[in-house]
């Protein structure tokens, strides 16, 4: 590779305030970017589905498993942008996740359990199961919102 | 399910703006906002990634293939998002996109590729080969931003 080539990518990742290693040295703004950027695209792909759920769209089996997989990686990339040097910068984020560690990560792995489920019965296109899979992703989802997001104003 | 659950999750979706079923049906403003999620995020793990390729900091093999197992999934998130109809909207995409479909699919095509070779060398932990895919990546993103994306000001 050329050394030009990286001199670009190394220029982007300072623009980007991509820190060399540590996640922590990255700016708290632009890990609050990138937690929003990962719950739009969580919405993105799981909205849809939820009339499918409901029996009020056609089930597309093709595309609960594609947004499934899409989903599995998606709920994943949120969490280490909580980083308490974040609680200065707007967002919905509350104070509850600093302030309740252990009950933030006990969201988390219910959304780990829920997406798992999911998963497996899209991948081997067991409809029920994954129409019954929606519902709980959503539920962990709003679950953790519950506590742990302001409301929309 | 309990049908409250669902209610919630279909206010959810149309405060979203996520029709039932067509990608046309979402807000241009969404597919703009959807398409920024998505190469910010490729961002959050490409970036980190160059350095490890160019020698200047340490190779983190976990890292690597965990990272490669996102990006496999990220840079198929945002080609849905340019849709004609968000042309009006303010961002970075040129109107070459459009004029131009096959050069921009080829982009598309050319980085599918890459990226299948850098993940298929970052989970058989082959470093060399796993360094050079993260530069052909980069590559990749650049030759599509190029031709595509208006320089950043």
């Amino acid at each position: 590779m050329g050394s030009k080539l990286f001199t670009a990518g190394l220029v982007l990742a300072l623009g980007a305030g991509c820190a060399f290693s540590a996640i922590a040295q990255v700016k708290p703004e632009v890990l609050v970017d990138q937690r929003i950027a990962a719950m739009r695209l969580q919405g993105k792909y799981l909205f849809p589905l939820v009339p499918m759920a409901q029996g009020k769209a056609p089930y597309d089996a093709a595309m609960v498993a594609r947004n499934a997989g899409y989903l599995d990686v998606l709920i994943r990339l949120a969490w280490d942008g909580f980083d308490p040097g974040t609680q200065g910068v707007k967002s919905r984020a509350l104070p509850e996740i600093y302030a309740e560690p252990a009950k933030f990560k006990a969201a988390q792995e219910t959304m780990f359990t829920e997406m798992n489920k999911f998963v497996a019965a899209a991948r081997s296109s067991n409809e029920a199961n994954a129409k019954a899979g929606i519902g709980d992703v959503l539920k962990a989802c709003n679950g953790c919102h519950d506590t742990f997001r302001q409301k929309a104003q």
